[in-house]
């Protein structure tokens, strides 16, 4: 495991055979609520402790209450250990009441295959000086802000009071702070760092609770920035998705998401 | 419930709070191996029985082992009972190997929110005579073709012996036999039931094992056929994503889907 302040913002202790304790740190929250690609990592540091497996490969969130500063215990349980993958779940728990239940497939992805087929490429984006940096602030941005380093695309920043572009997409720059290196944990971060792409719609901005998030991690990114793009095509049926892609420095795509969120009832 | 051939063969019995059996009908394998989107019914099945709820709003199995026909035990645990939605698991068992975990929030679709953005629409397919029928053999196509109604563009069936589009994409038409309804347990099924993209890809046709299988159920179908578009875009580090749409007859987005699958290791 790196270290640095994500990785010991997640870390986990073992109880028992299926049974582990963490904390969720104060500062990681969005308005009071911890961020959820903070707290499936932790769900995460468990399951890769309860399978002893390096990586996880795919792993799926549903978001059950928010999370608060403090105390979480984290049940595991491994499904099946194969030879090249296990399947484990987990469902963490704050004074008994459930935050988020996980489901994931867990590897070693230290020798990923080739490249066969790249149907896209890394968003493009001005330097990062050129992009605008989100400070955290006690309300908006919001504290989280603080722990990751994100500098969002000019054009994707309209929602902040200018004129909004209308498309539902947020593309960024990401880094963990004092170069605390990436690992593929730190990928399911990356991929819940950024402001919702509903932001930029021609809608009310509003917050959109997420529902689900399913991730693909590919391969364990190399050191330097990763390059992040999130769109958004479908607002219909009170929800919407956000489908998220990774690259890393030498522009392989390292990591994609689809999130399933609530549209805000006032609009739907 | 609706009634017919899908439903019977999704059935499931409760045998106490968090125990159910169900049977894996012959007939609807892939090369002997039950399809995973009906083996995912069942599951659902289960979990909409546990929560008392009418409909899947997002679910992800993980295949673990192939389902042959014949008795499944199925484990389901409520983690969250809430007002609008519930969130439960479940693990299929055959002789207590694990087939599939599931995890899903599942509701009440019937009354679906306005639909605010769709950048998008359904695929253009000619007609259902004009397309290719899929017909069940005991090899290829899999017996499993013999339980729905696929209609395949004709663009889309050039892995079938002719010149391959080189475009991994499959699109097409669905319903069930015997006009049967399809309800939103029955979008699980047309979700996982055409050919995988690959094998219009420049690529060796070759079987892609599915990981994972997440859906989105946005809507209730109306009644009618169903058309159906299946894209992948990456095929990296020995994975591939296959994005799914369903769109019902009055040209709504009813699902989305996206699977991880394996690429076979002699082309990785």
């Amino acid at each position: 495991m790196t270290t640095g302040q994500f990785a010991s913002a997640t870390l986990v202790d073992r109880q028992d055979e299926t049974s582990w304790r963490s904390t969720i740190e104060p500062g990681w929250d969005i308005a009071g609520n911890a961020n959820g690609g903070y707290l499936l990592a932790i769900a995460v540091r468990a399951l890769l402790g309860a399978t002893g497996r390096p990586d996880p490969v795919t792993v799926t969130a549903h978001f059950l209450n928010p999370g608060k500063p403090g105390p979480v215990e984290i049940d595991t349980e491994v499904i099946k250990e194969g030879r090249r993958f296990a399947n484990a779940s987990a469902v963490v728990r704050s004074d008994g009441r459930p935050l988020l239940s996980v489901l994931g497939t867990v590897g070693d992805l230290s020798e990923a295959g080739d490249d066969l087929l790249v149907d896209g490429a890394p968003p493009e984006l001005p330097s990062p000086e050129r992009c605008v940096f989100i400070e955290a602030t006690d309300t908006f941005p919001p504290p989280f802000m603080g722990k990751v380093e994100l500098f969002v695309h000019p054009d994707d920043m309209g929602f902040a009071g200018h004129i909004k572009s209308g498309i539902p997409r947020v593309t960024g720059w990401f880094r963990l702070p004092g170069d605390e290196p990436v690992d593929t944990v730190g990928l399911l971060c990356a991929l819940d760092a950024f402001p919702p792409t509903i932001f930029n719609a021609d809608l009310p901005v509003a917050w959109t609770p997420t529902v689900e998030l399913t991730t693909h991690i590919r391969a364990r990114p190399a050191p330097g920035w990763l390059r992040c793009r999130f769109t958004t095509r479908f607002i219909t049926g009170g929800f919407l998705e956000e489908d998220g892609e990774v690259w890393d420095s030498t522009d392989r795509l390292v990591a994609q998401s689809r999130q399933l969120a609530l549209v805000p009832r006032a609009h739907s």
